[in-house]
């Protein structure tokens, strides 16, 4: 949203939380329009939230149309090939969407904790604040579909986005923006990766009682 | 809202909508005041995202409160009736009250695109805007009762949604307002009722994966 | 918020609340950042939705941290005292977390009431508002633990923030501030500890239909 490389990479994350989104909807047999609600809520979820509990509002993509419109397109790409995704390949293409889900948890987590420091927060809510965009979308898309959120049982997910909007806003005052932007993402990105490289997870207290 | 027709048909819808969150509590087994509240979620929760999202803030409803005392009203009607409801004619009443909701969907998909317009928003936010008022509150009731939002997978919703917030933003230059609201509603409820005349559905990928 | 009693029972209702929040993620096999997560939608989800309606915005907990990190700090602690929790004593634990619970609710109840008075709600709506500050925190949770949420179909909880608020709204003319909050959580505290007491439950339709 402030820089070229930061608004590239934020477009990135929308589109591809959008196709997650739309992969929830195949997975639940939803038709066109349950593609294209599940793929905004997805792609712009988080931000939204971000931009209510901050009182920006009107939210971000009520001036900026285009936002709305691409992760329309996104889940419409999403039904026209997702019924060949079954089958061979299946597990190459839902990996790479793990990676590409790796970078948008990172970006949203480095600007949306830059969006809450510029509308006045403080740290701890700056990063909170970069949480909540990184997470929520995914957390909306589990809602909708019915399910329980992955992000808040499995693996390392908020906690990567903590960890990059952390370590973005402690190295602010060293590095400036674009320095500390960059290296929020890397510890972001590098923390989900390793997870997702090596099956790390948190401690729990035990396996789910019914 | 804005006209004495169009808000005798907000009221319409708005009751509609309660009517079908109290029976929704009614399948949960809730109690008198699970049936008030989700009555209410339903009744005045469209409206409700709708404004939060657009800043007009604080929501519609909490300058009128007859909105939310109607909503707790119809809730409690339908808590009366609804254990006289099983038997004989409930097929008959439920088609009547899914006649009913389309009326109400097509009022709310206008008046929300036309409330958005009068926000500042653009005609791709007005029409989301309007799918937002008509369907959220369904989302939502969804939600709360623990059940996966049927408008997300069930026959043409939303669709009718988006098409009728849609024929009123295109008309809106050509007809003037109250032209324009008359055709975006033929265009909703059109499309709904051809819909559960039907059984009209759009194209999905397949049927539900667990 | 505006008292030291009120202020510290604030404190407490927070707290009580994260705590439950944190129990949910222990039934449910979550990792730390799930304790702390559920822990912070419980104890401050009320209050949060309560000023997002009213448009207080930025939310309360923008400008004093101090409520999220006192809410990710009772969740760390159910992490670490959770699993010694089974066995022996569990059901008086419960039981305690039940009745502190009761205590957040009449808190929340009065105080939510309260807030929206001051922001220039009728007391219709300021009622709402004390309901939905005291039961939301609790629906969130369900709803992110993806179970029906509890507050809407079991014994009488709604109905005591319901109670508390009207009594306080009512009363406030005739004892003042400090009488009228004392009064209203007397009134909410009262009815939803005879509920657990004496298994107090509102009327119902029937069971649950699936």
């Amino acid at each position: 949203m402030f820089d070229a490389a930061a608004g590239a990479l934020d477009w990135l994350g929308v589109l591809v939380f959008a196709a997650s989104g739309a992969l929830a909807a195949a997975r639940k047999g939803m038709d066109l329009v349950g593609f294209a609600l599940l793929a905004v809520a997805t792609g712009i979820g988080g931000g939204t939230i971000r931009d209510v509990l901050l009182g920006r509002l009107p939210v971000f993509w009520v001036g900026e149309p285009l936002w709305l419109l691409a992760c329309v397109g996104a889940g419409l790409a999403v039904f026209v090939v997702a019924p060949r995704l079954r089958g061979a390949g299946t597990g190459r293409r839902l990996r790479l969407l793990l990676w590409l889900d790796a970078v948008g948890l990172a970006v949203f987590a480095v600007t949306g904790a830059e969006t809450a420091r510029l509308a006045g927060a403080g740290p701890v809510v700056s990063v909170a604040m970069g949480a909540v965009t990184a997470s929520f979308g995914g957390i909306l898309r589990d809602v909708l579909a019915g399910e329980q959120p992955v992000v808040l049982s499995r693996e390392i997910y908020v906690t990567a986005a903590l960890a990059g909007a952390a370590v973005f806003v402690a190295a602010l005052p060293w590095l400036g923006r674009e320095g500390a932007m960059a290296l929020g993402f890397a510890a972001g990105f590098g923390l989900r990766g390793a997870a997702l490289r090596r099956g790390w997870s948190l401690p729990r207290t035990g396996p789910p009682r019914p």
